[in-house]
């Protein structure tokens, strides 16, 4: 039996999602980036509206000089880990340039934002301890739970009432409680109501941990995220998140002002087993942080375009979720039509991500789309004229759209 | 109580290894790299005999240029996973010219070795399957099979006799058998009997991964690791390897002759669920690639210097592995002793690395050196008389070596 049996279903599904001619979604080629927000793709000029790349600053001139000055200085890379030759000046710099953003005593960097989670998460909860994880959290914290040794308990999606039973179920047991959220969740785009679940974990005496990998940047007065859009970062104890969204870069961090964070550079595996990241993007990561700091107009600019993206497109008759945020999904009902509308978006020039059950709440077929504080409205208004061209294509104007029309 | 508290066993480890003013060996910062092999640490140029930069290309100059080619035309990140924007042309590229440099027809890219290691091995095994580990495993193997589902067995270290017998027992069992050795261990440096492990292997059916981090660019005719070497690499189905040793860079790669390849880029979640390498990373780890390729001369020099250290440092009167290998390792018996000779070859200009049990083969603390082609025989000279010097200071002189010389 080949080993690879177990995936027969897996190619059946691709092989329906691709026939009649229709492109592996998940296997777009993008050429090459021609700024921010467009890329050649398929050799065609597409607006890109899947990125994440919320503030464009992969694009980011500074950040851009920043890495060739470190590239011609310091090399192309480390080769060894953090605990081992793989620390240079640059990424003590780095951590102490985050510590500072985020007014927190100390910080941690990882090679990617996927091994902060795991890292985080599988060495702080041990074995006696528990760890309470919403029900929609990213792949990044599962796996790190299961790298880990705490016994899990899944909360309701963004439901702190729910949190808070299950918390009185575990008075009285010894161990430490680890909560963990994320900021906003990629999905849906949706807030977390971080100031009720900050109360839920005062009450309990647990940790709570905050994953604002799609919000850093994006929400509160100086981009630190819900937290501080809520203030309470006081009650969160540990705050991870990514340089690969809003600073357009590759890697993660944890800043903290325990002082045990330093402990966990000894114990996390997927901290001290893997190469640091290149001086290059540690350098580029700075500046773009810099530039961050120096341009709040970008985070207004970003929620305008949102709000633009998101009344647009359901006056267009498409259902989205109720917030604004810089990730607006499109939701659908069966995977079939989302994955031709897909298709349909990208020939008129409109590349958004496609997400299938069973990895989508609901089970609901999504056309996830994602701002950048660099579309245009034009630019907007154009992929938003693109989706209501396929939508009445498909005949999937919502009647009250069509009657307000 | 603090969810710091199981750590406190460790915190007084470290105050131990770091009281009378010791280091902490596990917190070096390289200032910055003045060459491959010399480093400013503690401002002082230092001799780094501890990076596993086994060809120098960290400081390629065509890798340089290439990087910074890259970043000028495509920005200094994707800010996407491979499966949605996070795959650029030159991400394609890379993937064709690694397939192309083991003659193999598939290859996956991913953002760390560590990932790439989780990524095959979680997805290869399933929850019906048997993973057969060798005991000495890098942590990102353990961790990979932690992260699946199948069922673990462990055999003994560099022992085919020993799989042989563990496989017996599977005899008649369903599911898929994957076995996975390395090329060469990190710790001790010893090269894996790979052509044994391929024929119990074929005497059992069972599948080989082969992860040649360490011996990529290093083993083989043409660099492609032990499995070259040893004439054997059609009985090897997967070779994971990472760009962050030989090639001096950072990421993963698997490359395979099996089809179903493609597929485990819809189901492995560290290749799914991450942001992909930067362009820049890309373009310098594919100069890099070219430069070992057109300077074979680079693994003689590396093999001749490997030789030198080994014959040197045991001559010299210490301890170390049987066989001459880029990984040097020097045996020591006492942690207390090993902390302060890995001190006193710093204050002396050179770097290694320091291991400590339990992460040891057989509970010995470690000083792991590890040579590269582009040091020059003057600099190993030189690093083999600060060793000898410190073991004088330390009476470590072996009978056999005082007596020989």
């Amino acid at each position: 039996m080949s080993i690879f049996s177990k995936y027969d279903g897996l190619a059946r599904s691709l092989a329906a999602v691709t026939a009649d001619g229709g492109r592996n979604p998940f296997a777009v080629v993008i050429d090459r980036p021609l700024s921010s927000t467009v890329g050649l793709i398929e050799g065609r000029e597409t607006l890109l509206f899947g990125t994440n790349n919320y503030l464009g600053l992969s694009q980011s001139e500074a950040a851009i000089e920043a890495a060739i000055a470190a590239a011609r200085t310091h090399g192309v890379g480390t080769t060894g880990s953090r605990i081992a030759n793989g620390t240079q000046g640059l990424h003590r710099q780095l951590e102490e340039r985050i510590a500072t953003y985020f007014q927190r005593r100390h910080c941690m960097v990882f090679s990617t934002g996927y091994q902060a989670n795991l890292g985080m998460i599988s060495a702080l909860a041990g074995k006696d301890d528990y760890l309470l994880l919403d029900a929609d959290s990213h792949a990044s914290i599962y796996d790190g739970s299961r790298l880990g040794h705490a016994q899990v308990i899944r909360f309701r999606h963004n439901d702190p009432e729910d949190l808070r039973k299950r918390l009185r179920r575990l008075d009285g047991t010894p161990g430490a409680k680890l909560i963990v959220v994320e900021g906003i969740y990629s999905m849906m785009g949706d807030v977390v109501p971080m100031a009720e679940f900050a109360a839920v974990k005062r009450e309990a005496g647990a940790w709570l941990l905050a994953d604002e990998a799609h919000s850093f940047g994006v929400m509160g007065t100086h981009g630190r995220g819900v937290a501080e859009a809520d203030g309470v970062e006081g009650d969160v104890d540990f705050v991870v998140g990514t340089f690969s969204k809003s600073l357009g870069t590759v890697g993660g961090y944890c800043v903290s002002d325990h002082d045990g964070l330093d402990l966990i550079r000894l114990c996390s595996r997927p901290y001290m087993f893997t190469a640091s990241l290149p001086p290059e993007i540690i350098a580029a990561t700075m500046a773009a942080l810099d530039e961050m700091g120096r341009r709040p107009e970008l985070r207004h600019t970003l929620m305008d375009n949102a709000r633009r993206l998101h009344a647009g497109l359901n006056a267009a008759g498409l259902r989205t979720g109720p917030q604004a945020s810089p990730v607006v999904s499109v939701i659908l009902d069966e995977v079939d039509q989302a994955v031709r509308f897909w298709n349909r978006l990208l020939d008129l020039g409109v590349y958004v991500n496609l997400s299938l059950p069973p990895a989508t709440p609901d089970q609901h077929p999504l056309l996830r789309t994602s701002v950048m504080a660099t579309h245009t409205p034009a630019q907007i208004d154009r992929a938003i004229e693109i989706f209501a061209t396929v939508a009445r294509e498909f005949g999937l104007m919502r009647p009250a759209a069509v009657t307000a029309s």
